[in-house]
């Protein structure tokens, strides 16, 4: 090594923050959906989760910039932020989505 | 809607769980680190977090089959299992390395 100390890394936070919330198989579950179907009530069928718990993977999700919701009678309706997304973080969404 | 119920999504643990594993701004520091150097020492230079922090994000990220270590007399190593992850997760490690 030719330097006595290399520079502190950086700490990403932001994409910390994405793959954090993209870390949990029911988030995953809901991104995958939303890429498919273009949107997600809130609720999907075929989800065996507690409706509280899907809320939290929902405000996780949100928080980290992935998805936007909007108001559709009493129903919420989330959607992938896919343009930012893969604008700020080219090619992450894919891989992710391209998984098995 | 075509179908009255979909099938249940399926969960993808392993996915998630490398995710899980990124999804943290110091361990990505320590995958930026062993992405460029080849490998890292257990307490590398430039990272204020401690040992016992540390020693928790390496078994994390060698848990999720991210990283191999070796001994080196009184030393652990760790590298990155790129190879391994690029078959498995074509694109998400240089998605992730990519960032800013």
């Amino acid at each position: 090594m030719t330097e006595g100390r290399e520079r502190a890394p950086e700490l990403d936070l932001e994409l910390a923050a994405v793959l954090h919330a993209l870390g949990d198989p029911v988030r995953l579950a809901l991104v995958r959906r939303m890429a498919e179907l273009g949107e997600s009530a809130c609720s999907p069928d075929g989800l065996v989760v507690p409706r509280s718990t899907l809320s939290n993977h929902w405000r996780i999700l949100r928080e980290a910039g992935l998805t936007t919701t909007r108001q559709e009678g009493k129903n919420r309706i989330m959607a992938l932020r896919r343009a930012e997304l893969d604008a700020r973080f080219p090619g992450l969404l894919a891989a992710v989505l391209g998984g098995p």
